[in-house]
């Protein structure tokens, strides 16, 4: 074997990532010198409580409760310990002391990503984060180094693997939301507390990440609008569906012209999705990334989202890229926030919508209400009309499905107030945007 | 506008990519400049005939037919001509005059691929390929960091757009090989001589950079087993659709034990693919490569294949790259190919086979065929046998689709040989392999 510099590697955190990297990092400690050019020495392993259960064998004799005094020395420090304190100070206490830092911190790095950047730019230290934005599917290299000479125009990503294994049965069995919810949890698909996946909180951060590499521009997490799927129902899938639409919860990073100028738009909400596209494909609780560039034309990364050992894998191909940064020399490329392009609120994006109605079947009816969409400067694409029930004398209650063109979502949703306050409106049955066509 | 460093960068070759490039460069200039940290001054570009009329207005100032000159004193020299001489002594030239170099020449890389990156790797220079793979699908940074920590077990890409195009059109239409070859040139999708592609020494070519990189080996050209598509007429497809399959071109890059050593083989050949898996749902001129790694498990990446701009984004990613390694400073990473393993022949390479036969219909010949192949050591997974024609008396041809457990080609090869010698076998239609599942 090769003699290789050793570079000292410590971990933080030891759940079910982080004892997948420990393992994996022993187990294939050879072939991952070969590739890194460097023996990579697991030094220490930073823990709450070195006697809690683990589901991997870790030696007792890596595993400490002393983090800072582990960082102290190491070349690579890995932050698998998720939640913002103590992660961020750890993290750059490393960066401070001269490591290279991992992470899969995707909360972190939505809310503090600009400080730590920056504190790594300032001693020429480097941050790897692939495992945050997509488990194991590598996007944040295309993103931050293979599309750096291209313009994305837009991604639309299925980012959070719980919701679209929910959604995903919701469309295939019919089911209601809370019925697949408590399945999912039953089967380790769901938190017992799922809010942060079903309310769209964890696809957020993921947004902001992507939309962060993708234009250059430091995207706080405030600025991403966020809709989670708990409205949706099964009256809504069984519509999508026979419209040829799927309901995915996509988070969606696009850039576009607001009142003449550059700017950018982050959001997660669940969308229409024409079957035809590649993103209706992607099934349980699988990932996929959807990135149109403006020389690239449309990318697509697919892959799993989660997972201790496949979140490893990410983890391990950062380690690897540190090393071989460690041994190659030279400071971090750090990140391109140059750009720094404005974000609009919600209420500038424009997209397609649908809207369902349960109208008063009364003659004039549709009059009223196509007049109320064109003063609202919202423009009918089609209408399909259907009568709820056995009532067809006419006097009884008419389900409207009115797709629109592009509308500016402040102008759709003052209108679907109108709508709802016209008093021909019994009911809106749902809103939903109509995304990637 | 930030005063950046200024660099220095050639371009040799402008064709349909380089010309996109070219201009690119211009239009974006500033953005461009903001994400390397670096002004990217185009300041040449060497071409065969300054006057030659191209797709694209470039300044005649720029163009020049003397590589040599304009290569001394640039800091990154990209390489679009294409072929493997005078290109390779170029790239040389440039890297050992200190410049990174960015090359799409798959042909180049695949034959003379170890002796440029030994010569990067001695002064410290970098080379970047992203677009000699895939064209726009960001396929070699996956790999070589973002899965640097894992075990890629297996790569199967479709990565020729030509040949996708005319097996997806047989598919959809029923049309024969030779028609849709023609309407293809007639289109643009095929060139004159479409050799290259039809016959699979482009993918060829592309499977020998996928599995260096994926299995951290020198995989050099003539390691690879190639097969065209030529011989696929309206009828195998046609058989494929009704067994729930379609018929595409795939580059196969396998790591697998042999004799009990792990090895790799690499493999180009027209394979039936379950129409449930993702690599079947990539149409057109469209690529995708699907990866299957230890812990991150399947993954797949989907783009175009080829195309002026789609590949000139790749190339200007790869520009940025090198440009913000200048600016860091640090040597290049060089390519990992410590692995270094054995690269079996395809005779010992393990798949699945589908076989068609056309048989005397009569009494024992199912038992005579079925003792040829547990002789051969080909175990049948599942027959079918159909009557050929109107004849259903009993003393016609009849057709036996014949589905394998996996078995080794040589035995397979040897087997359909002792089959087509048997008597009982009128013609061997098809001999396909199953891959995928």
């Amino acid at each position: 074997m090769t003699d290789y510099r050793r570079l000292r590697v410590a971990l933080l955190g030891a759940g079910s990532v982080g004892s997948q990297v420990a393992s994996l990092l022993r187990q294939h400690g050879d072939e991952l010198a070969d590739r890194a050019g460097a023996t990579l020495e697991l030094v220490g392993i930073a823990v709450r409580d070195v006697d809690a259960p683990r589901d991997v064998d870790l030696p007792r004799e890596l595993l400490t409760t002393d983090a800072e005094t582990l960082i102290v020395g190491a070349d690579i420090v890995i932050e698998l310990m998720g939640g913002i304190e103590p992660a961020r100070e750890y993290l750059l206490q490393a960066i401070n002391s001269g490591a290279d830092v991992v992470t899969a911190n995707k909360a972190l790095l939505a809310t503090h990503g600009p400080e730590i950047f920056d504190a790594a730019d300032q001693v020429g230290a480097q941050v790897y984060y692939e495992a945050a934005a997509a488990g194991a599917i590598p996007i944040i290299r295309p993103l931050r180094d293979s599309l750096a000479g291209d313009r994305v125009q837009r991604i639309m990503g299925i980012v959070n693997g719980t919701t679209n294994y929910i959604l995903d049965r919701m469309d295939k069995e019919g089911a209601e939301f809370g019925d697949v919810l408590a399945d999912a949890q039953a089967l380790g698909y769901a938190e017992a507390d799922p809010t942060a996946d079903i309310e769209g909180y964890d696809a957020a951060q993921k947004a902001a990440i992507l939309a962060s590499l993708a234009f250059h521009t430091a995207v706080p997490l405030d600025a991403v609008h966020r809709e989670g799927i708990t409205r949706i129902d099964a009256s809504m899938m069984d519509a999508a569906r026979k419209a040829g639409y799927v309901i995915k919860l996509l988070a969606v990073c696009e850039r576009m012209v607001a009142d003449g100028d550059e700017t950018i738009s982050v959001r997660v909400y669940p969308a229409l999705v024409s079957r035809e596209h590649p993103l209706a494909s992607v099934h349980g609780a699988n990932n996929a990334v959807f990135v149109e560039a403006e020389a690239a034309g449309p990318l697509m990364f697919y892959g799993a989202g989660a997972g201790g050992v496949q979140t490893a894998s990410a983890v391990l191909g950062d380690v690897v890229s540190a090393a071989r940064r460690h041994i190659a020399g030279g400071v971090g490329v750090g990140e391109s926030t140059r750009a720094n392009l404005p974000i609009v609120p919600i209420g500038h994006v424009t997209t397609r919508y649908q809207i369902t109605l349960e109208v008063n079947d009364q003659p004039g009816v549709l009059a009223t209400i196509a007049g109320i969409l064109s003063d609202g400067n919202v423009s009918i694409a089609t209408v399909e009309q259907t009568v709820i029930g056995d009532d067809i004398e006419g006097a009884g209650t008419a389900r409207l499905v009115i797709g629109t063109h592009k509308a500016r979502e402040q102008d759709l949703s003052d209108t679907v107030d109108t709508l709802a306050q016209s008093g021909v409106v019994e009911k809106v049955a749902s809103v939903l945007r109509v995304e990637g066509d």
